[in-house]
């Protein structure tokens, strides 16, 4: 895919995008309106772009993986749960990737589409197929967890763009949190068979779960800078609180090893090729098809 | 599909949803809650619940359509917005089928899930395919003003239910006729491109416009008993609506005749099928899997 694929496309609509209102201006569940961060002046600096972009593609991924549950959920009120956790959480990539894209003179959409396997910067977990839906619940409340923990101190960041999309997304992430709670409890004090799936499912995503909290070196300096946490520092209460949900939930804490993971280097597992594939195949091989 | 194996997934959860809270309570862009409705003391009568699956089912199966563009369309605005779109329309089929289904001693999931195409009874214009996204904006045009239309006399329903879903609907459904009329207007005044793609669009989904106001001998009970409007009352404001927003895009409104339907009488096209596969196939062979 060329350059001037992208600007045929971009010709398409040149100087129509400015003259009406936007089609999509009401966006619920969106966080800081990527629009507004698109028209900010300053663009971010390199690490804080970095950063943003390692926030972004954790969202983006997630987010790709929870909407193939919209209308295949076993119950049709989960398709609306889930479906809602996958549009908040690609609100939160959209104003990551906006912010992020403007240090390198790109746009969201080129981020999220023109990009190959070895440039996502998506943790592991987020990556990780859906299973069965109690896999896709396991791997939601090890993750929200987290995201909770990180926004929560990414409110006080020194990049105030990143504390605002923050902010806002920190509301979403509480119900995404509390959605996974409710899900373990129900399951684990469910009947046998249930909890046997839960335990199973939270054996199986354990693994990724250690590199949520790997300390990078650009981590070292967004610390130094106050942009934000040493993941390392989130641990403790995760696990705190992570624990005492499948406590709760009369599961056992799982015991796995960590496995290896470079995710922030581009290091991915085989599951990121086809889940890009899918996302990304309407905007490369047929954007003439698609409009 | 047996009965004992529907029987198999409520005894995995049996006794357990009444002593937690709902694991899904928050569901922004519900219309009336399912879950209120559910509670309700009167079941519909055979007409009132005939008319709310119809009602159910338009909004279920596009829901459906629509989904498929998450993390597939070509800008990343248009992921939220059409996954806001759909999520909006699985609000309003979950309301619909949930009061539905009272009459018949089911729940939404077992209508949703459990039925054969032929027991399906939505419109034929909300199964045909999204094709590229300007068959996905006519499809919507059509659809949306209909809609808002329709929903607009519903509010006066006899039935209070009816009445009271889609007022909830309503607010929501203006939004998704501003959305497609946005796009319109963007492609139609767009590149000689975009405009002719449009056009062909409008042109492809035009016969199905004819069934909207067709008016069944179930339309003429529901009209008397002051439940909802004859579908043909509505034919006037809807060409003079959407007309005026093909010529404001600059483009033709279609001429084309209309496709014989009676999709009401479960008579559909080969797509539904397709659709009902992906739909259903998760809840039906492998509930196990799933949870």
């Amino acid at each position: 895919m060329s350059h001037s694929h992208e600007q045929e496309i971009e010709d398409e609509f040149a100087g129509v995008g400015d003259t009406i209102a936007s089609a999509t201006r009401v966006t619920p569940g969106h966080a800081l309106r990527p629009e507004d961060i698109a028209l900010q002046d300053a663009p971010p600096a390199e690490d804080n772009a970095e950063y943003a972009l390692w926030l972004g593609d954790d969202s983006l991924i997630l987010a790709q993986r929870l909407s193939w549950w919209i209308s295949r959920a076993p119950e049709m009120e989960e398709d609306v749960a889930l479906g809602n956790i996958a549009l908040d959480l690609l609100g939160h990539a959209r104003s990551f990737l906006t912010y992020a894209s403007k240090q390198w003179g790109k746009t969201e959409d080129e981020l999220a589409y023109w990009r190959e396997e070895e440039e996502f910067r998506n943790l592991r977990l987020t990556e990780q197929p859906n299973g069965g839906f109690g896999e896709t619940i396991a791997r939601q409340l090890y993750f929200a967890v987290y995201q909770e923990l990180l926004y929560t101190r990414l409110v006080q960041s020194t990049d105030s763009t990143i504390a605002a999309i923050s902010a806002k997304a920190l509301k979403e992430v509480a119900y995404h949190v509390d959605h996974a709670t409710q899900w373990c409890l129900r399951l684990g004090m469910g009947t046998d068979e249930s909890a046997r799936r839960l335990q199973h499912a939270l054996n199986l995503m354990w693994p990724y779960v250690g590199e949520l909290f790997q300390d990078e070196p650009l981590n070292e300096r967004i610390a130094a800078a106050g942009i934000g946490p040493l993941p390392s520092s989130l641990r403790e209460e995760w696990d705190q609180r992570v624990s005492a949900v499948i406590e709760e939930s009369e599961l056992q804490v799982p015991q796995a090893k960590a496995a290896m993971a470079h995710s922030r280097a581009g290091d991915h597992s085989e599951h990121l090729g086809y889940l890009l594939a899918e996302m990304q195949v309407l905007a490369r091989k047929h954007p003439g098809a698609s409009w």
